[in-house]
C-alpha cells in the first residue's frame, strides 16, 4: 500500500485493541478559560509508554509477515519511538535492537531496556545512531520499522483521531504536534473522512519547522540544523508520504517557540495537573497563545507524550514559578556589618515571605568597600508582595535590583 | 438523616451529573509491577478543582433549604474543601465566604478567589480559620459547610466508590486515604454494599494517625498536634460520624511515611506522568511499600487530589532524582592550583556526567592549607556512572565524600 485509507485506521484500532489504552478526553476548565474556546485535552501522554508512538509501532510490527517476524526488528530513537518499538515486540514475542544515540535521557534508555529491547548507545546524534542501524540491517538481514514514513505507522497513529470522534463528536478542531509528520497524518486522515468539517491545525517548534518550511517551498526541504526544547519533534527532514498527505488533509501549519512551550508544560502542570513533554504540550501552547483561530470551538489539542527528563522538569517548574510571579531573585547591598543581614531576614519575615535560597558576594569589583551583595531568592504569597518588598527596601534606602 | 444510607449516594451521582467528572480509573503497568498486584488509579487529583472534595461540597450545597439558600455559605479550610466549597457555590449562584488560614499556600488562595468566593484569610491555623467562621456564621445566621462530618458531603464523596464499582466490577480491595474520613466513609458504605467482599483499606500519614490512634483507644481522640507534609489529610480529630461508620465499614487502618509519600508522589510523576498532592498518593504509598496484603489482586488506589504547591513539587523532584540514582552530591578536596578545578570538569565530560551546581569553599576549618573543597552536584545517566566518578577519584588519590 503506498498511502493510507480510512479503512486502515479503523483496522488498527482492531489491532490495538487491550494493548493500547483508549486516553482519557479531558474537558478542561482552566484551558478553555485561558484559549478562550471549548478545550478538552486529549491524553496521549498517559498512553502505555507515555506516547502515542506505541500505536503505529505495533500495528506495525503486528503486520510484518511470517519471514519479518523470524528476523530482528530494529529502531534508532532517541525517545518515544523507541520504547513503542521496544514494547511492541516484546508484547509479540519478538526480539528487538534500538540504536540510541549516546547521551539520550537516561529515564528513555531505562525504560526501552525495561521492555527487554537490546539497546546500543552509538554516536553524539540521531543521525549517527540510524546510519549504525541501517548498517546493522544489512548484516542481520533486519526489519527497520520508520518512525513515521510508513504508512501501517501512520494508520497506527490515526486510531487517535478516531478515539477523539467516538469521545466527541462534536469535534471542531484538532491540534496535532508534529515531528515527523506520523500523527497528524493519521488523525487528519480519519477525521476528514468522517467530517470533513473538522479543522486539522499542524504545530512545530519554532526551532525544528521543517514541515512548515516544506509546505512554503513546495517541496520537502531539510533544515540544516534544529534547536528545541522539544526533543520529540526535533525532525531535520520531514517524510514523503506524511509530507504528501499534510498537504492533502491538513488545513493549517503553525509554530510555537520554546518559551511558550516550557511556559504551557508549567501550566498544565499547576492548572490541570497533567506532567506532559515539551512536545506533547506544543499543541496546547498553539491554544494558550493564540496562533490560529480557535475561539469559542470545540478544541483538542493532542497532548502526544509525557516522557520527560526530571532534570528538565525541574527547570520548568523554577522558571514557571518566576514567570507566575511566584517566585522571584532580588539582589541587595548592605553594609558590612553585624545585624544587617538579621535585618533583612527579618523583613522577609514580617512580610510572609520564604526565603529559597541566599547567596552572599563580595569578590565583585562592583560591590563598594565597606558594603556586601546578597542575593536573595524568595517564594511570594502573591504578586502584590513584590510591590511590598521593593516599597520597603526603598523606605530602608537600600540599593536593590530585580534578577528575576 | 443521622447516618449514610447506600440510596444517598445513587441520589448524590445524579444530583453531580454534568457538574463533577466522572474520572479515568487508569491501570498502571509501572505500579501493578511494583506493588506485585493489578493496580488501577482512580484520578480524582484531575476532578474539578483538583480534588474529590467537590463531590461532597457540591451534594451538600445543592440540598440546602430554600431558606438557607438565601443566607451565606460558610467554610474554613486551607485545602481542597475551600475550592470545593466556593466553585460548588458558584454553579449554585450562591455567595460563599471562605476562611482560610494566613499561611494557606498562594495557589490555593487563587484558586478559590477565582471561584468568586470570599476569602478570607485569618490567623496562623486552622483551628484560628476555623473559629473566626464559627462567629461569623453567628453573626451573619450563616451555614456553614462542615468538611467531613455530615451525612451529605459523605454521601457525595461516595460516589467515587459507585464510579470505581461501575468502571471495574471486578475490583478487589480499595485504598484510600483518610484525613477527617469523609472519602473513605462514602465509598466504603457505596462499595460493601454493591460486594461486600470488596475489601477496603484506610491509608493515614503517621505524623496525623488520628483515626488509628481512635480506632485503638475504641473512642475518638484528638492528637495534641499533626506533623506531616500531606497537609490534605492531617487533621487532629476524626469526626464522630466518620469514626462510626469506618469502624463498621473498613476493614484496615494502616499508616505511610512523609519519606514514602514523597517518593511515591516523585514515581507517580516519572513513571505515570500524574502530578498528585502528598495526601492524594498516600494511597498508592501504601501499595508500593507493601502496608498490607495487595499482592495479586485488582487493587484501586484512590488518588484524591493534586493541589500541590509548585515549591513543593520542586523540593520533591529534586529528592527523588538523588534517591533514584540520577543525581548526587560529592565533596572533593583539590590542591588549590590553577588546573586542579579544570581536571575535575574534564572527568564529568569525559564520563558524560551533567553538572547541577558547584561550590567552591575554603573558609571551613576542617580543609587543609593549600587545599580546597569543591561540592559537585552532578545529574547522572544510570546508577552505574556513580562507581566510575568514585573509581577515577580514588585512582587520582583525591579525598571525597558522597553527601547525597
Amino acid at each position: 500500500m503506498d498511502t493510507v485509507k480510512y479503512s486502515d485506521i479503523v483496522a488498527a484500532q482492531a489491532t490495538l485493541k487491550g494493548v493500547t489504552k483508549k486516553t482519557w478526553l479531558l474537558p478542561s476548565k482552566s484551558f478553555s478559560k485561558m484559549g478562550g474556546c471549548n478545550c478538552y485535552l486529549k491524553l496521549e501522554n498517559m498512553q502505555s509508554t507515555g506516547s502515542f508512538k506505541v500505536r503505529g509501532a505495533y500495528n506495525r510490527i503486528f503486520n510484518l509477515t511470517d519471514n519479518e517476524k523470524k528476523r530482528p526488528v530494529v529502531a534508532a530513537s532517541a525517545g518515544n519511538h523507541a520504547q513503542g518499538v521496544a514494547y511492541s515486540s516484546k508484547v509479540l514475542g519478538l526480539k528487538s535492537t534500538i540504536f540510541m544515540p549516546a547521551f539520550t535521557p537516561p529515564l528513555k534508555v531505562i525504560a526501552t531496556r525495561s521492555y527487554g529491547a537490546n539497546v546500543v548507545l552509538t554516536g553524539d546524534s540521531f543521525d549517527d545512531a540510524y546510519k549504525v542501524s541501517q548498517e546493522y540491517c544489512k548484516e542481520h538481514d533486519a526489519t527497520y520499522i520508520h518512525p513515521f514514513n510508513d504508512p501501517l505507522i501512520i494508520a497506527g497513529q490515526g486510531t487517535v483521531g478516531l478515539e477523539i470522534f467516538q469521545q466527541l463528536s462534536e469535534v471542531e478542531t484538532v491540534v496535532v504536534p508534529i515531528g515527523g509528520g506520523g500523527l497528524i497524518s493519521g488523525v487528519a486522515i480519519a477525521l476528514k473522512t468522517l467530517n470533513p468539517k473538522i479543522r486539522i491545525v499542524g504545530v512545530e517548534a519554532a526551532g525544528a519547522a521543517s514541515m512548515l518550511a516544506s509546505k512554503e517551498a513546495g517541496h520537502m526541504v531539510s533544515l540544516p540544523r534544529v534547536d528545541t526544547v522539544a526533543d520529540g519533534i526535533a525532525v531535520k527532514t520531514p517524510g514523503e508520504l506524511t509530507f504528501n498527505l499534510i498537504n492533502e488533509y491538513v488545513d493549517e501549519l503553525i509554530t510555537v517557540s520554546d518559551e511558550e512551550i516550557a511556559h504551557t508544560a508549567y501550566l498544565m502542570l499547576e492548572r490541570a495537573k497533567i506532567l506532559a513533554e515539551p512536545s506533547g504540550v506544543a499543541s496546547v501552547a498553539a491554544i494558550m497563545y493564540e496562533k490560529a483561530n480557535f475561539k469559542g470551538r470545540n478544541v483538542v489539542p493532542i497532548v502526544s507524550g509525557g516522557n520527560i527528563n526530571m532534570s528538565l522538569l525541574e527547570q520548568i517548574v523554577k522558571q514557571g514559578m518566576m514567570q507566575e510571579g511566584l517566585r522571584t531573585t532580588i539582589q541587595i547591598t548592605i553594609p558590612d556589618q553585624a545585624g544587617e543581614l538579621n535585618k533583612l531576614t527579618a523583613l522577609f519575615s514580617e512580610l510572609k515571605v520564604s526565603v529559597q535560597d541566599i547567596e552572599h558576594i563580595r569578590s565583585i569589583s562592583s560591590v563598594p568597600i565597606g558594603r556586601v551583595m546578597v542575593i536573595f531568592t524568595v517564594n511570594l504569597q502573591n504578586q502584590a508582595q513584590l510591590k511590598q518588598i521593593t516599597d520597603e527596601l526603598k523606605l530602608r534606602g537600600l540599593g536593590m535590583k530585580m534578577l528575576k
